[in-house]
């Protein structure tokens, strides 16, 4: 038996490429005092990896290369030496791709999954994990949402912007999203409840789109991706407008010459408030907003846009699609069982 | 008797030079129904006034060549027409620069000053009006200061930062100032009640500069410049970080080609919030603001910085200074009694 395991090659020069990473075999790890197995189940695919790519610091400590890539998963205990844990849990946690990992009670994000039996376990990784809850917590908590507010959402068609989407049309708000291609587009508009959506490769004058696009003023801008289209917004903010700062994935990519912005004296001007945010300062919250989002989910209010990519082997090639901004959805890899 | 005004003769390119201003003679104003003529005793002079001479629209509508320069100013009232109001009583309101205005209802910022005797009626236009009501609401309301903070301010020697400098010092914070030269900061250091100041010209590396002047990271960064220095900061900040967005003057003078910030991204890898903020939405928290510099003025816990300019035929030049950056504290004109 052995440990699959996805490893850095190469340190990506922008956009990752398949063969910034390779598939290498280890020995499946053994649990010692406090540790426990876990088979992989489901690796969810998150823009916050890109930073460990490029070896230089970030939240976490880089990937080197040729080790495993980190990432978080949704797996099931083969054996524990953990308290609390047993063979056959099924838990989420901050792992590698790999098949098997060997976590701890410092693992980061570790809890244990109670899942629905009626909803996709899957759905424990985008809709019902961090994705969800990031589109929940930012709009309430940090957007302060209110019926009649026009809520604005980049990255309109990802994970955490196809949440964001139908959250405030639920709420009874006028949502225009922002997208990168017409096919997400029109998913945008009938699948998720935008008013307007806006594909930005084809506006010349983004800002000016968007003023037309909400002639009131935008009154919650929920920022999946930073630079020139956080520019463009500041432009169509309403007064008093807030910003959730949920993600620059817009410079992801390139994390060593950030696209420069000019309109931040709108801040001023239009009294303005940015605030960035990350979930793991607000997990008081996540009960909340779990619950929430399960109801919706199993009333079918709420629609998932999953992109699953069969196979660990397939691992490198759908992360690097996934940052190459061509994908809809959540992007989930399924650990083939071998 | 005729009425000195003050005139835009030309449009400023970048910083104002005195020949942007002349002065002329017109008629003194007589009051309508309804309306006040008002003396003006002292003219308050504002950074926002310079979006106004640019012939573009600004929050106001802008001031055409040869009409009179807006400004708040402290006036006494000549005759009166407006319900309220007697010769006699000393006012505070957005007038124009010239001998008298006329004055009614609708006069933006109108009050009635009832001034302490025992305190310069001059400080009404700035310690004890916008500007030092500025710095308090902006510290405590949007700021949310505490004692132990590292609390850093931009244009340290200025109306607002001179002012937002000694309050955080006597609410128990760690003061870093920032100024463009040795002169400011020196009063800064030794009258103002910092820890540490940062003169930016001198430092090619301002970034580096404030992250060893604050080595457990930025709490509250007052924020009066915007541009370079607000980029700067942004990499100095610690988690959680405040960043009070009060004004972005660096542009002031370039308003046609903003500065390119880069640093954007840290507010969502620090979790900051940047909060644009403009006094006249919180006009609720102005009498405790006043109450508080009042009480501190008078007990000599504060120290008013002026820079008074004499004679009404001097204010075009006045403002061009302060608008280059060369002077310290509180810019006002006594206007001359003719």
């Amino acid at each position: 038996m052995v440990n699959r395991q996805v490893v850095l090659a190469a340190h990506p020069q922008g956009v990752p490429v398949a063969s910034d990473f390779r598939l290498v075999e280890a020995a499946v790890p053994v649990a010692g005092p406090g540790q426990m197995v876990v088979r992989n189940l489901y690796l969810s695919l998150e823009a916050a990896i890109r930073g460990w790519l490029d070896g230089t610091a970030n939240y976490f400590e880089p990937i080197v290369l040729g080790g495993a890539i980190r990432g978080p998963s949704i797996g099931r205990v083969e054996s524990s030496r953990l308290a609390g844990f047993e063979p056959g849990d099924l838990i989420f946690g901050l792992h590698h791709w790999e098949d098997y990992s060997l976590s701890d009670a410092n693992t980061v994000l570790l809890r244990k999954l109670t899942p629905n039996p009626l909803l996709p376990l899957s759905w424990y990784a985008g809709a019902l994990g961090g994705s969800g809850q990031t589109a929940y917590v930012g709009l309430h908590r940090i957007g302060a949402i209110k019926p009649g507010d026009t809520v604005l959402v980049s990255a309109a068609a990802g994970a955490t912007g196809s949440i964001a989407c139908q959250i405030a049309a639920i709420e009874g708000c006028r949502v225009v999203g922002i997208v990168g291609a017409d096919e997400k587009a029109e998913v945008v508009r009938e699948t998720l409840g935008a008013d307007t959506v806006i594909n930005y490769r084809k506006e010349p004058d983004l800002a000016g789109a968007l003023v037309r696009a909400c002639p009131e003023g935008v009154n919650v801008y929920f920022d999946n991706v930073g630079g020139t289209t956080l520019d463009a917004a500041l432009m169509a903010m309403a007064q008093g407008g807030r910003i959730v700062g949920c993600g620059m994935i817009s410079d992801y990519n390139n994390a060593a010459s950030p696209t420069p912005l000019y309109n931040l004296w709108q801040v001023v001007e239009r009294q303005l408030s940015l605030q960035g945010f990350l979930l793991y300062s607000y997990l008081d919250e996540v009960p909340a907003a779990s619950a929430a989002l399960e109801a919706w989910l199993s009333a079918g209010r709420l629609t998932v846009l999953e992109n699953v990519t069969e196979g660990l082997s397939a691992a490198g090639s759908a992360y690097s699609a996934m940052m190459a901004g061509t994908t809809i959805g959540k992007n989930i890899v399924c650990v083939d069982q071998t």
